[in-house]
């Protein structure tokens, strides 16, 4: 059994963002040596997301849409009561989920045709990171 | 360590549809041969989930009520503007989640007493897929 | 390979409730002699969630406003006609999630720092379970 472990860093210029992470994660599996096992990718951070969906512009903003309707980042909010103003990102995250699992299949992420990872930034304009660990043979 | 791979095939009459799948990923287990691992069940494409919840026909009502009416079909999406009519479909697959992680035991899914697992379909009527991918010893 | 095995028991005095509980899975770990490796911690029950987020009182308070105003107890159910009332509970545990996922490092998990355990109760003052499944070695 062999085991990876690789970070990436994120430092988005706006508070929310969408990023396709695939071809990172891609690399990460290559150099870890795995041809069959899984790939655990998660948020480090507690107001942001790894999910797996569409690379299509117009659903990028259909997902922020819809997350802001709901929860708003100017709603009120006991979290912020602390001094914080990120209550509604802690709660964002847990919509979109903090991980994914992917099988490998032949040293590659066993993937359906649309199948893509993002980073879901919700509480951005710092630096932040995402785990990336591999496990298999 | 081993692992094993399989593919479930979908064709829902309905556009949304959520059905039982507890029996086909027990069939996978078995025949993988592990006694003690992990099996994800994911589904591959982007429009549909796999979650673990109760196979109660009110409940399943229930789920399907909740999301429509938090996003509805008929609402208005910018994924839409490319000419896809399912944009729904998506924001209602994060909601749902796209994967469940089980424990094997004793050569079975380590589960509670109501926990089954289902793959959730919101754009169906065509041909879609889920990934078993199992690993252990 | 490594496995390992154990369940957590929990009765909340109320029916919502939100338990820290890494410090248990975190003792689980290293009864498990696994340095390398995955941990799998899920709710063996459909009307609870495991997640990860923040410990912080005012964001657990938000966080079951938020769940109760999407998705309120005393709102109307098919599930309920069965003579449940938990319906609700069903659909909460759905947004926060069954399961986490989290990488084993060094015998710990490699955790970001602010990310904590949860067990989310949603319908409790009943006996209930949460497993614990670590693969590695």
């Amino acid at each position: 059994m062999k085991t990876y472990r690789e970070e990436l860093v994120f430092e988005t210029k706006t508070r929310r963002a969408y990023l396709n992470i695939t071809p990172q994660v891609e690399a990460v599996i290559q150099k870890s040596g795995v041809k069959e096992g899984l790939v655990l990718v998660n948020a480090m951070h507690i107001t942001a997301s790894v999910y797996i969906n569409d690379d299509e512009q117009g659903l990028l903003k259909d997902y922020d849409a819809f997350l802001e309707r709901l929860v708003p980042h100017s709603g009120t909010y006991r979290h912020n009561e602390t001094g914080e103003d990120n209550a509604d990102a802690h709660i964002k995250r847990q919509l979109m989920g903090r991980e994914v699992v992917v099988a490998i299949t032949n040293g590659r992420l066993d993937f359906g045709p649309w199948e893509q990872i993002f980073y879901g930034e919700f509480d951005g304009r710092r630096r932040k990171r995402v785990l990336i660990k591999v496990l298999g043979e």
